[in-house]
């Protein structure tokens, strides 16, 4: 099936909204009634699928509502000739424990591959400052990212261990506050006579890779979080960000949810059904989509990404806290676009074009169907592009990232900052926003729980923290519920 | 409430058996008819109580039989004075995926504390080897342990990461199996000109630490698959392996998942009934209590650990690959003792004391409410001791480990070895087991699902290898038992 989402572009074809996916689900809807529900999930990402999983296993009825013809939300791929191309979120360790449960729980522990293969072709690193242009092994790339990083985060003597001894926890030692007051920039400002040109060069465009924003905009202490969920080395940053993804394609790992939850017999849903409101009362909720239809549960959980979140109008009016955290918003416009190209050997390649290029970090990913090699090129907020809206500037920054970049036979990406269901990749923090209202953004409203990768606090923005929230606001229904009268048990 | 598990000394009180757990669950049983159940979950363990909770949250009626008196298995603390003492598993770590996934979903991920404290006191490690006696900073500590496991682990020039990429896949590289024919033992005979004298002394207590068992009894493989699993450092090590516990101690977590499960309304449980055979059929299941009552069920999760199998009788009999593996066993039989001493600077200790000592290795875990420092002591099958049947030679083994070691207060401790539900700790692989039966011990017998740590592929051996078992099993047994009801379906 074809998902109205993405785009892709050949030399021969020029550029296509659309691409095909194994996330894209038919029929679009199977609603029968207009019952009331148990629970109303709105949003099938992985933290909404999880939520339905969860509830509809445990014995309530749930309807999904979903803005878009697929599954997924900000992780889905597309499937072009068999080959999984990952248009959001791509990669996970066992080292992230919601989604690594999942995994293990799906029996698809062995489905992973690395997206690096060093063991054939150029085999370096390539680094264009605005000042030189050179190439490295990549051992010495790790070590030139290392040492810079260490640099960076290294606020306490102990590469950030002190200030952030538990990840999930980030405000445990309370001394961490100040360093969510500073920007990427603030922190390299305070070590900018530290670091080495390359150093420097490389530290920003690693941390404009995590953040998708800027420089300025971007918190330090948010990076601080995710050094220490990597262990506090770049190795860990490398293995667990970067490294591990499914062979099959995200899509494929994400319809076990929806089919497990299908399975049960209780999972009602609709596709391409965004919403205009939604309505607490005392006695339950009810939504009203885009196109009129009304929809009535017991309970809620919404979904919606942050940076969405103040398209729907809720009645009563959400808590000033809340409202606030969405007015600010996170900082992640990433710019994420495959490359398929000739060269064979580019396959063992990677680099870093900074600051003057709109891809700033690419690697090579893998080996399509074609025997092209397929690269995966980032670039962020700082030096913006709209992929589809000038594809010969695309096609420029694509082969200014090294000179072997030519011949490019296909492009294949999603604008995320354009998609209005989105508005921007994986929550990113900007200053302040987590001391001032990470508990504002996790609080519920009446019978409305909200739940999002956005608000974990663990993996925060990762498909862990999707499962993470999913996980806790199905627990929470189904405890409420479990003793409410009249709601339906499971009959086995 | 007072189990029947473990010891405490006391100089006043002498030796004495049982001691008070929130592990203890009254009243022992709730069980009011003896009509056929869906599941029957034998053992009460992390993985059976995690089994018991998914099947009952999946609407499943279910009957847990537990042979102790008290939930936890070989994982549960005493509370003594409202201290948590803990007898067996300990330490958690969020990339332990299965248990972290837990702690997350019950709001627990604040509710754990390091055991180490190295900010007042003596703040040293002492390391007595057969000819000297010396301390030495933590900082030291750290480097002279990381040096020689480094070596220990280097068989491909990569620490351990070539040979094994992905943790929870221990053939992954076929490269890996001849690992496993060799034992700690010879490992050490390889690289015997590599190590320093108290690099070789360091290693050979870390391992055994990690096995329970001897030096040339403990598969090296299994050893790698630890050190993998902890990001192929020994700062991972530390990290994962010993440095964050419970504040409320272990048993405090284990009510959680039986709590929700008893919540459903569909739990009927048993304690002190242990098992004497379990029949499968064409229809279903049955089990025998030694004590003569009859159970019958659909299915069964069998809990109970590879070195108890063998004292339940199963009809049809088990698989030959089965009961070999059941033959064969695995080697750990860790000696474990807390002693408070009255020493308030031995808070920020650690020491070795081998090859001469019965206990081996020993840190301070904590300060009791008494103003005491409570050490944690681990011994080995290698100069193994039963620790209550001579208490002077237990308490010599303890004051051996430093001059500082002394005026000892309490001893608490589980005899594991002895312990006829349990027949030694936590699971340590012979040379060959892993390769020759992992599936065996893996596979199921009809209706009979077999799930332990003791098999797990990711984190075997711990806490979380008991829940990655009980939800494998948990969710194997609800999809073969769940009701399709006729409704509309997608089509996927």
């Amino acid at each position: 099936m074809t998902s109205r989402d993405g785009f892709s572009w050949t030399p021969q074809e020029g550029l296509k909204p659309g691409v095909p996916s194994l996330g894209v689900i038919q029929p679009p809807t199977n609603i029968t009634s207009t019952a009331k529900y148990d629970l109303i999930v709105v949003g099938a990402g992985y933290c909404g699928l999880t939520a339905t999983r969860d509830a509809t296993l445990a014995g309530l009825n749930v309807l999904l509502l979903e803005a878009r013809d697929r599954i997924g939300g900000r992780s889905w791929s597309s499937n072009i000739g068999g080959y999984p191309f990952e248009m959001g979120g791509t990669w996970v360790h066992w080292h992230q424990p919601h989604v690594w449960r999942e995994i293990s729980r799906y029996g698809l522990s062995t489905a992973l591959e690395s997206s690096f293969d060093f063991s054939r072709g150029v085999n370096h690193f390539r680094l264009n400052s605005a000042t030189s242009s050179t190439t490295r092994s990549h051992d010495d790339e790790d070590k030139l990212l290392a040492s810079g990083l260490e640099k960076f985060v290294n606020v306490d003597g102990a590469h950030g261990r002190n200030i952030m001894p538990q990840p999930h926890d980030i405000f445990h030692n309370e001394q961490s506050r100040v360093f969510d007051s500073m920007s990427a920039q603030d922190r390299l400002d305070q070590i900018a006579n530290d670091l080495t040109p390359d150093e420097r060069t490389t530290v920003e465009a690693f941390v404009l890779l995590c953040s998708g924003g800027t420089l300025s905009n971007m918190s330090f202490l948010e990076f601080l979080h995710w050094w220490a969920l990597c262990g506090f080395t770049y190795q860990g940053c490398l293995d667990m960000l970067i490294t591990y993804k499914f062979r099959q394609g995200q899509s494929s790992f994400a319809r076990h949810f929806f089919q497990e939850a299908s399975k049960t017999g209780r999972l009602s849903y609709s596709f391409s059904t965004p919403l205009a409101s939604i309505e607490n009362s005392s006695t339950g909720v009810s939504v009203t989509t885009r196109a009129g239809a009304t929809f009535t549960a017991s309970r809620i959980i919404c979904t919606v990404p942050l940076n969405v979140l103040g398209t729907i109008r809720f009645d009563p009016p959400l808590a000033k806290g809340k409202q606030e955290a969405i007015g600010i918003g996170h900082v992640n416009q990433c710019v994420k676009v495959h490359a398929e190209i000739k060269n064979k050997d580019m396959r063992s390649w990677s680099g870093i074009t900074h600051p003057h290029n709109k891809l700033v970090y690419a690697i090579g990913d893998g080996t399509t169907p074609s025997g092209n090699t397929h690269i995966v090129c980032f670039g962020a907020a700082q030096n913006h592009i709209q992929a589809e809206e000038d594809i010969e500037q695309t096609i420029n920054a694509v082969e200014a990232l090294a000179p072997e970049m030519r011949d490019i036979q296909r492009l294949v990406f999603h604008n995320w900052a354009k998609d209005e269901f989105a508005k921007g990749a994986w929550f990113f923090s900007p200053p302040r926003l987590l001391a001032d209202h990470l508990d504002d953004m996790r609080a519920r409203h009446g019978n409305v729980l909200f739940a999002n990768s956005d608000w974990a606090v663990g993996w925060r923005s990762f498909i862990d923290g999707a499962i993470e929230e999913g996980t806790r606001a199905a627990a929470e229904v189904v405890s409420e519920l479990l003793n409410e009268p009249g709601v339906a048990r499971p009959n086995l």
